[in-house]
């Protein structure tokens, strides 16, 4: 591989990586999966769907755990940990997320789902493909800074379209939901998804401040 | 200037100490301006203060950015790095709380703002003052520790109170509000106030660690 | 003193494991009130048992004050200093919930406290037995790093079963409770209780890292 982080970071940590981009994967999977989730009527399928997104969190545990021990294993300046160990615990959390926001609809088997939830659901899924694509990009860091960045700004427009479509969701909700449970269930359910678009944001934070440090 | 920690920092990093004075200042205006929001019973003008405070948290955000790039920009041990940004990132929380507040009671819209919110606002302003005039004084550091330091004790003490008065708050509003939505709206507006004090209090913590370090 | 860890600290800060041992004492004390906490249904005695634990918590604070300014004082490593902060935030943070779950107790004054409220405050006895012994076992790491990753181990398997009881509670709750306001005192005082079953996970991750980069 001749590209210059990884050049930079050879032989130290050459096995982040293929750990992280995993992690990218296994957000790809839960943000199509989500997408299905708020979609279901039927309270069965809801759970099948729940239990394999948490078959995907766990899998994203795994895998931050695997970081967290590379990086402890490894010998490493402490800043160039903790990115590394940060950027894995973004990717975890946006994985968290949405699998609390599938937990919290089985949990609370609400009577409707919002039609909001889907719009946020797509949101998740185009963050999913930008992660993902920097993720990817960061092997060949100084050619593609560039690229990276354009997709850090995308995360950051993305999680303010969520953020107002969950403030709209949120006026309409307490102007019209009578029922105070069943606000209470909406209002949870979805304000998981819209965190998920802020941990989305936050890890094209921590890309960004990796690209400053080394591109 | 003649000072001992720009003296000690020049010249690595005599770029920070303007920006985070600029944050004070946003922390200052948004403190004037939540006590007017906390007032007002006319919608069209709460939404036009939430729209005045929108606009500092969104400058108080490209200064904290702007702190951020020069950090990554700036040869610096990781300890100091950490330590600035942070302040900044702290700095930046007490506006994001205070925004967050305005935000909710224009999404919430409620019947009624308790008096109590008045109360609240007032002792963030207090904050503000005390969080201005102590990074006001990180310039001359070495001169007046003690003073940043009393300082710092009073954020902890308006912390303590604005506890008391929150506590307060929940004690009556469970007791006396019926309406359980209504309970929420409050209930949620009035947590942000809270935890722009804890904000604020933390605010005094990291510069406490600041002058440990540094005086 | 003949053992590896502090050998290895010695002279640098011998003075933290003492904290920390009155810290993990502290969570002992708060794990046996919690139990009689949840247990009580006439009021006055819930604010004595609050009051008590209250006193706790501000040892709590006052402790892992002290090793911040140890740490602060004592020239270390960033990365050790940050390790030992991070286990005094966490031991803190485990007092903490525990306080909160009383003091919301005392200020909502709810109804009826859940039978699953002692099932978890059971399960914080035992994370505060587990993490007394992995405190403990710190002095003398190199002979019982294998120790004290059983008890980590032990912690997460603990939280594992509080979460299973905190959403068959959060099940039950939603299907039985109609009376919203009354469900959103016990969520939230449930959640309290559950919380501090994460943060002694927590625990014992940070325990974790520290004997991976020691032992």
């Amino acid at each position: 591989m001749n590209n210059s982080l990884l050049n930079k970071f050879t032989p130290k940590e050459p096995n982040f990586f293929p750990i992280l981009k995993e992690m990218t994967d296994v957000i790809l999977v839960v943000s199509e999966l989500i997408i299905e989730c708020v979609q279901i009527s039927d309270y069965d399928n809801s759970v099948k769907i729940y239990k394999k997104i948490k078959e995907q969190e766990l899998k994203g545990d795994v895998l931050s755990n695997r970081v967290f021990a590379e990086l402890n294993s490894t010998f490493l300046t402490p800043f160039d940990r903790e990115d590394i160990q940060q950027l894995a615990n973004r990717l975890d959390d946006v994985i968290d997320f949405i699998n609390r926001c599938a937990k919290r609809i089985v949990l609370y088997h609400p009577n409707e789902i919002p039609s909001s939830a889907l719009e946020l659901a797509n949101i998740i899924k185009e963050c999913a493909i930008n992660i993902d694509k920097s993720v990817d990009q960061l092997y060949v860091l100084k050619k593609n800074s560039r690229k990276i960045q354009e997709y850090c700004k995308i995360l950051h427009l993305l999680e303010n379209k969520a953020d107002d479509v969950y403030d709209n969701f949120l006026i309409d909700l307490f102007e019209n939901q009578k029922d105070a449970v069943e606000l209470i269930k909406l209002k949870e359910i979805m304000s998981e998804l819209e965190k998920a678009t802020d941990a989305a944001e936050y890890v094209g934070k921590v890309i960004k401040t990796i690209i400053i440090k080394y591109a």
